[in-house]
């Protein structure tokens, strides 16, 4: 056995300390990344713990009320604006599929620039309305929290963190200045490719060009962009002193929600933990009608296919494409998609406005799952095994989908060459050739062969940091250094400035010498 | 509560994998280093697998019968010469307490590198002898191995598992290069101490130029004494394309012999595993007479000396100084001593030949450790919250005690400044100072608030190894570049060559057209 029964018993006895509840302050990202953050506040409030979640008066996707937990609102407009993004993704479509001129993207793109631009500024303004908002901040001081949780796609919370005092433990994917391991842990360009670069861990060498320009740009970007609204704010309320990175870097604990069965292999800290497929569970029974309908497929299965929240609905010419390619196949197949009715839809396939895709993805009879490339749904596809035709449009899913292609468990389309031949051609290909299930299956193994399950993982090291006040002992302090000390280019040129010292002294040694003998040569001549 | 029981149950569910008991090779590493190999031995015997462990026919430590494990006993003279080293550490104590001349000390660190220099030849040629017997090597293939177990201080498991071509795991603090970290991840030599410098996580200047001069100094070592016959057996057997080094890193699982309560934090990769104080567990009662010794301390209580199994004996005078000061301690002191009983000796110091160590560190009782600061010692302190006086001798026991210092949890003596007035100084300081015993028993709280007890994590990735016959998604195979890749040497020289050509035209048009302007000029005037 690998466990005998004695062992699991001192295992149990190890992993359950002393009850203790404790108070969890969360600041939170809005949008997408509430759907990540809402499953550990709902954890963290099914094991007695108090939480109490910070969201702005318009918040998209963070309500008010809650069984799970307390809303602070702050009386104030977080900037995430749900109606610019669904507006953008429109357009990226329409572009991409119009072939639009490299101007129109980069005016488009300006534009998104523009937006995150102005999200940041109205997140920073939030914290000074927390701030300068004196009862309220009493009240949180006297709560006495004992951690904040924070998304650190924005640096709301790593100041209030310091504000006031508190360990920090970020649900990390992305921060303010991109991939978030780039943050903290040395990440050699040559081997770990930048998102949106859409690269591998392994590059030829004008790859490794682009990696290092894109990683360039990238924090130019962040500097010009982003960083002035957080320096601003911490220089406001900690100093001049205070550099804000520094406050990013100082976090007791990463949890990352990554797994390696996905991303690539790459350095990491002692204080990074992976809790990548938390929200995973095994599938429920399905609604009677879905169950009847995925039982009609036979032995030919189900495909189904969803675009996520945002994506709710595509131009017609390209749903009409996507409809028809659906309705060549023996397959059912159930398509969360709320636009009109597309004039080619086949009697084999079941639009629906929402589905329960955890539950569809674990059915025995599930085949391929038709995806944006969106973090969750790749992650639910890989704990249950389904192969994936992904269809990339916006952010990271380009860069999501390249991994799973580099792991030979997906087929990715452009979605400015999708017709209704090259869809069908690639589900064909994904589910006629055996290797993508095997594949697939084989990560899905992978992932659920872990000591503990991520969400278990994710919560033990957020208790840690309550019981410990902290994690210090597991985080380098490196980012205190400046950066020609941090890559040693101080020691470097003091050590090249020796040698040539030396080398000096002696070569002058030597002429003096030569000199002196010369000279002494011709006196004695 | 931090866990409830459904999630215990269904964390229980988790762990344990199907039945499956698996075949592991040990190829271990003599000396005191197979005292923490057959930790692992042991317990993957009692969870049902078969072990058989590789050791050459004088070997020091590794006995050929045991009930754990079937020796495989190579016909070969191992060249871990316990003698040698016996002698080795008395002649360094006798040159630092006569405080020799450094040419002394050089010489007699010329004959440590020789030493090491022949026991890595002679494990080469075992190597060779084993893989020579085809008969032996029939048998072992035929065994039908799931995965190489081997401490990476030798190559020597390295070479036969590419042989076999089985996964490979590392139980490993040090390697054949150096520690063990050092191999596969980034460790910017600024803030990540070589041993044997004796530095910590934050240096001065001149400690970094000091880091950065032993670590270039160790690696040409490296490649000069060490390396070849390694370089020479894996262009012998696998052709000269094969790297010895890349071998190394190739490797599945790296099972560090680390815990970052102790450790300076620094970066790692997805494949390295802590487990760091696997071997500690909660103290036995003491045999009957220990007892009785150890509760007539009363409420003074006691203390434990010893130096490690290599130093049993001290010179007459060094005894007699350390005798001396016990005997001016209220405290009862056990001191592991084979030597003549000091002439300086109280009543309330008793000598043994051998004591339990880890019972006596987990007594009530129990108030100060002098050790000379091994690995297993120190994790035992930890574990149980026990404070240090060190007294350092060879190998890697100086920096052990540095990061002991560093925590402030122990006092460090220099062996040749040793007399009955400043030991019996440190003794007190650390005895009468609460912040030693306090960070310690803050050390031992971190330590043992883990979500699995290291050794039930090393078996667990053991296994994990043996059920996916490797663990290659957590591994880079960065070291297939080559090094000036690896740091994007070439990227930048190509980047800084691209934009001087683009200055250099750009200078070059403007230069023409001026010429052209003040010649049409001059033609106009």
């Amino acid at each position: 056995m690998f466990l005998s029964l004695a062992s699991v018993i001192s295992l149990v006895a190890v992993i359950i300390p002393a009850a203790h509840c404790g108070k969890v302050l969360v600041f939170p990202h809005d949008g997408s990344h509430w759907v990540n953050m809402r499953v550990l506040v709902e954890e963290l409030h099914s094991r007695g713990h108090t939480v109490t979640v910070i969201r702005p008066a318009d918040s998209w996707y963070i309500s008010d009320t809650s069984p799970h937990y307390n809303a602070v609102t702050v009386d104030m407009d977080g900037g995430a604006d749900e109606d610019f993004f669904r507006r953008f993704v429109s357009e990226v479509i329409r572009i991409r599929r119009s072939k639009g001129s490299a101007w129109t993207r980069f005016a488009l793109d300006m534009e998104l620039k523009d937006k995150f631009f102005e999200l940041h500024k109205k997140i920073c303004e939030m914290v000074i309305h927390l701030f300068e908002n004196k009862d309220l901040m009493n009240s949180i001081q006297d709560a006495k929290y004992d951690v904040v949780l924070t998304d650190p796609a924005n640096g709301g919370g790593v100041m209030l963190a310091h504000y006031l005092r508190l360990p920090l433990v970020f649900n990390a994917r992305w921060t303010v200045h991109g991939e978030a391991h780039f943050a903290i842990a040395p990440s050699p360009l040559s081997y770990v490719p930048l998102p949106p670069s859409e690269l591998s861990d392994k590059m030829t060498f004008f790859e490794r060009v682009k990696n290092i320009v894109f990683y360039t740009m990238r924090m130019h970007l962040y500097k010009q962009i982003v960083g002035p609204h957080y320096s601003a704010l911490a220089s406001r309320y900690f100093g001049p002193d205070v550099d804000y990175f520094s406050l990013f870097q100082a976090a007791d604990m990463w949890l990352m929600r990554v797994d390696f069965v996905f991303e690539f292999p790459r350095p990491t800290m002692p204080n990074v933990v992976y809790m990548g497929g938390f929200q995973c569970k095994p599938a429920k029974p399905l609604p009677e009608h879905l169950e009847e309908f995925v039982q009609s497929s036979g032995e030919h299965g189900v495909i189904i296919m969803s675009l996520g929240t945002l994506i709710g609905e595509l131009p017609h010419d390209l749903a009409d494409e996507i409809a028809a390619a659906f309705a060549k196949l023996p397959q059912k197949v159930i398509w969360r998609y709320k636009g009109e009715r597309p004039a080619t839809l086949g009697n084999n396939t079941l639009l629906v406005d929402w589905m329960p895709q955890n539950d569809l993805l674990g059915h025995p009879h599930m085949k391929l799952f038709v995806s944006h490339g969106g973090t969750n749904g790749i992650y639910e596809a890989i704990y249950h095994g389904v192969p994936i035709v992904g269809i990339p449009i916006v952010f990271d899913q380009a860069d999501n989908l390249s991994r799973l292609r580099a792991k030979g468990v997906a087929k990715v389309m452009d979605i400015s060459e999708l017709d209704s031949k090259t869809f069908q051609d690639a589900i064909q290909d994904v589910l006629n050739e055996p290797s993508y299930r095997l594949n697939m299956q084989r990560l899905s193994r992978l992932h659920r062969d872990q000591p503990m399950k991520p969400l278990d993982t994710a919560l033990f090291w957020i208790e840690f940091v309550m019981r410990h006040k902290g994690a210090a002992h597991l985080r380098t302090e490196s980012y205190r250094l400046p950066w020609y000390s941090y890559h040693s280019v101080d020691v470097v040129l003091f050590l090249v400035g020796a040698v040539l010292l030396v080398l000096f002294t002696f070569f002058f040694v030597i002429r003096c010498l030569c000199t002196k003998m010369c000279r002494s040569k011709v006196k004695r001549d």
